[in-house]
């Protein structure tokens, strides 16, 4: 070790003429505090769910069934923000008031990005140190309205844009990825129904509500709330988030068709209210331009509305079928994480070109995640489809559950909540109606085509199922510039934790009470949950097996599901999947070159519906029968690799 | 439908009475500009990412060894980069110079948090609109040293502490979860040497030559650096990351002692350097608080680095022993998806812990891998272990390829190189050299004691194997305040670009070169893989089963290991897993009673060796006899659920 000794030497010297530069320290300490404040938040956050984790284990072992995990969270996240807001000390931010300097050119009526400030300028700085003068920069961040309620808090609480572009896109991505599309498209009209007019219709009477309600509350508050407010608040209020209700449906068995359509409602209500809430926006945009109303703006509204949810969709399920062609053109599948990081990239491109173009991320998300599900999935190697499904399943479990436990903690510590108590009550009065009026005028329409109908005591359950959750906070949170907006918040956050908690724990008793039958079969609820761990999906795979042709109930589907149904069966899960029939068979015979460019040889080889049983949606296809496949050898279809990998772990795990 | 219509014409009505504020609509249009910029840089690195992808999977097709997925990466970015550089338009920043209000209190030495901004208060909106006054609120982001360089970049950059709380913490991680223990602790002796003696005698020897080479510049430049910006460039350029190397020593199958020693000492060196600069800023703050050289404040230094490098082990070894005991002790592996997120949650919360009380978190972090591996993973059900090491594997390579994107595009967007020829021509001599000065006297102060010695084509190799990757860069990165430090962020890039992309490209001639040993076993190679994806998983489970007692090699161990082995197997490992021989059996009498209480049944109850057997790491256990295990039912050993699982994987999946 001489040689370290000897350095040791050489470097007390080379100190000795060292000449730092000081006078930041303490700017560095501040720093420095910043980031632990960060750490700390963070930390709260994640001891809070590392609690929530254990106590849903405890409930789980002793078959508690009152409580929800996203209730749970709640309650927890109430307790510590009340703690952090009475007990901890406040970390008063600093500020001063700056003007412009006197000779400055500027061009723009908007602020600008950056200002550049000199410091400490001509300030007495009374604690004594002759500071030196120097330029800082500030960054843009927002408008101050109130000017007296000075402290932003650095208590427990992100930028409310978190929510939109980190933590919503996996839960929705999840959702569209696990939808179970069989039961889906069997209920595709009623999901629809419920989902795109009942919101809509929702929002509406919602808001047509409220402002009547704000009109006869105290003047000073009326006139704070304009009927695109509370039109806002209608759409926000609107998408439900079932989720408690779920869990307990999949833990009792219930019948998948009414879980389908609750789920199913819930996952597309939550992309429906997103984009309305962006059009009532920009209306209020336009609207404000012209000084007036105007049916222009009005109809440019709904055709935002119309426009930026199709193309959206667009981006989505564009994304989603490419990512199934190059999964399967290229034999990216031999290597599991290069084709899982494939999958996880693509996907995230679909939220990040829709946000680029000014569309809604998260509706795209949905949607790349149904096509993923419906055709890539087909593709991936076994190994890639545990871990994209696992994987996905932990990012929703951990961004659900931060979300809940965020609307509990900014109860207490988000600096801009307004309670109201008209307001709030109004808010549980009109919330509940507008659920009213979505399920039941709806239901009797769609009683009035449907072949099985809805029966009573399900319009009851779908009522029931109306809890709110993580969108409406979201968009809640967004914008709580003025006092009504702030109002909305509160109301939002109560009525939230009061769904989730009450009606979620009073869930069970809702099912014994309407009587609905539970304990189901036990292949179809496995396929239906959305919490299913791998076990289900395994059974979900294997029960593919027992599966005989379902020619029979063909006859209930409707005309639009039977049409898309061919030609998804013909093209398009030919097209981008290894899927029987292949494209040479199904396309005209003109178009025979192009089809042979685009089957592979594996369509061309297997056996033809060796492929199909693992296929999770097979019902899709409605019209060839699918005859049980007598004994198929797997290494004929998946040569080498994938299939040894699986055996090997299959025998090396059942002796660990 | 008419209630949608009768609503329809109310809501004209409303509308007509609405009066929405104006006024905000430019200033909403830049919010949205600035996040579709976000997202377009997002897009940018996603798109990068695929592209890296699909092209890593046509070279593994072609069997392409001579350009490793990081170099392709990297050249990738420095294209891109170059692109938007040249090609875009230029997104220009606003700014204005701000004062601070005439009649302004204020009492402290630093700049506030917020500026409260009047704009336009008097300044002249050529425009022509009529501007209303409003207040803004605009946060610090640091100091303006060069008032000339106007341009604040918007081009696809981020802010530089990303990398340490969110890049780096996964990539680290993943390598102390994945580090072969069986290996790295029969190195372990020349790992320490050369991870912290070596890097600490790097640091050293590259900042005082630097030191010399910089007093031969012009003096203009000279006079810029001090020592301690030398010596800070010693310690951010002594890391090493030999990626590129190592996936070509896994193909290749080379000898798994030079692999682990190479692992191994990038794993940790990463850790010491991050400390060592830490303890060098500190020392800058001290010295510069004092005045002058004094030897207190170079003993501090040395004190900051133990310390700190110790408090954080300790924080990541207590969580991960923390986890490991909630693991044992709950039936949470009921549960995989709880265990999972459970998991991650306390290793995250580890990094958080160490960022809180200003520890250094990645150091946290790559101990709570290592202690998550050792022991925790042994808890786990096969689901979660399956799960949590794809999950970390995808997150690793996403992180690792995106940084090295990275630094390729910043090459050409970041606002604040400086291209000193000399400077850059000092640095690859001196970064060299610090690796020679690393490697060979060390190997031969080490081989003065080494049973097998290390022999010269294994020191050749070692040597060449100093290529420098993430973490330079992100020390790098972190502070580009003075030109010095811009000089040695340009430096660092250049030597990571250049030793990626070269020195990893002739990694496989180095090999031939050198005539080191290819093709070694089968089982060895497999187990030291840190991309080995699943199947490898499996095979290192199932090579447990031929392992015959290694009594025999017990003799080349080092006392220390041999000391520490006996602890983790007497008291470590039946403390924390469900190992045998149980605590009641190791530990003095008097403590009978606790270790009842600390011994599951589990551990009482299996047979002797049974669980041994899937602990990858049993040698470390080296004073009882293994007898191999005739034959086990697995039923016995994890009943229920989760063999019933994976033996249904096991078999659908060889049918998919």
């Amino acid at each position: 070790m001489s040689p370290v000794v000897g350095s040791a030497f050489f470097l007390f010297y080379l100190l000795a003429l060292c000449n730092a530069s000081g006078a930041d320290i303490a700017l560095d300490a501040k720093a420095t505090l910043l980031h632990r404040i960060d750490s700390l938040n963070l930390l709260i956050y994640t001891c809070l769910l590392t609690l929530t984790v254990l106590t849903i284990w405890v409930f789980k072992h002793r078959r508690v069934s009152w409580l929800h995990e996203t209730g749970l969270a709640v309650i927890y996240g109430l307790i510590v923000g009340a703690i952090i807001r009475y007990a901890s000390s406040t970390n008063q931010v600093t500020y001063i008031d700056a003007h412009p300097a006197p000779d400055t050119k500027y061009n723009l009526s908007v602020p600008p990005d950056i200002l550049r400030f000199r410091f400490p300028d001509k300030i007495q700085i009374s604690s004594g140190d002759t500071v030196p003068n120097k330029t800082y920069a500030y960054s843009f961040r927002g408008e101050i309205v109130n000017l007296e309620q000075n402290e932003i808090d650095l208590k427990a609480t992100f930028d409310p844009e978190i929510f939109f572009n980190i933590i919503l896109p996996p839960i929705i991505f999840h959702a569209g990825y696990c939808l179970k599309r069989k039961y889906f498209f069997r209920n595709l009209g009623a999901i629809l129904t419920f989902a795109m007019v009942g919101t809509a219709l929702s929002a509406l009477v919602i808001g047509a509500l409220m402002y009547g309600f704000v009109q006869l509350m105290p003047a000073s508050l009326a006139s704070s709330f304009t009927f695109l407010d509370t039109l806002y608040f209608g759409a926000l209020i609107s998408p439900t988030d079932p989720l408690t209700v779920l869990a307990i449906f999949s833990q009792l068995k219930v019948d998948v068709n009414l879980y389908a359509m609750i789920f199913g409602e819930s996952v597309l209500n939550d992309a429906v209210a997103l984009v309305l809430s962006g059009a009532i926006q920009n209306y209020e945009k336009r609207y404000s331009v012209d000084g007036g109303f105007e049916i222009t703006a009005f109809l440019a509204a709904i055709g935002d509305f119309i426009g930026i949810f199709s193309l959206s969709l667009l981006v989505g399920a564009l994304l989603g079928c490419f990512t199934a062609l190059m999964t399967k053109f290229t034999h990216v599948r031999d290597w599991p994480l290069l084709e899982s990081a494939l999958f996880v990239l693509m996907s995230y491109a679909a939220f990040l070109i829709a946000e680029v173009f000014e569309l809604t991320g998260v509706v795209a998300v949905l949607f790349c995640g149904i096509c993923q599900a419906h055709y890539t999935y087909n593709n991936l190697s076994s190994d890639s489809r545990n871990r994209t499904k696992q994987l996905f399943e932990l990012l929703n479990f951990l961004a659900e559950n931060f979300i809940f436990t965020y609307i509990g903690v900014s109860m207490f510590t988000f600096p801009k909540h307004h309670f109201d108590p008209w307001f709030i009550i109004a808010g549980f009065l009109t919330s509940t109606l507008g659920r009213a009026v979505n399920i039941y005028p709806l239901s009797f329409l769609l009683n009035l085509g449907r072949k099985p109908p809805i029966p009573m005591n399900f319009q009851h359950m779908l009522f029931f199922s109306g809890l709110r959750g993580a969108m409406s906070f979201a968009l809640a949170i967004r914008n709580t510039v003025s006092e009504a907006r702030q109002a909305m918040l509160t109301t939002t956050s109560l009525i939230v934790i009061a769904t989730v908690v009450l009606q979620g724990g009073a869930a069970t008793h809702a099912l014994a009470y309407l009587r609905i039958p539970t304990g189901q079969g036990q292949n179809d609820e496995n396929e239906a949950l959305p919490y299913r761990d791998v076990r289900s999906l395994y059974q979900a795979t294997d029960s593919g097996r027992p599966e005989t042709p379902r020619s029979g109930e063909a006859g209930e589907k409707a005309r639009l599901a039977r049409l898309w149904g061919a030609l998804d069966s013909r093209l398009l899960k030919p097209l981008l999947t290894h899927a029987r029939p292949p494209l040479t068979e199904t396309l005209p015979g003109f178009l025979s070159p192009l089809a042979r460019i685009l089957t592979t040889t594996r369509q061309y080889t297997q056996a033809d519906n060796s492929l199909r049983r693992t296929d999770s949606d097979s019902d899709l296809c409605l019209d060839e029968p699918q005859p049980v496949p007598t004994s198929i050898d797997p290494q004929q279809l998946w040569p080498g690799l994938v299939d040894t990998r699986i055996s090997v772990e299959g025998i090396t795990g059942s002796n660990i």
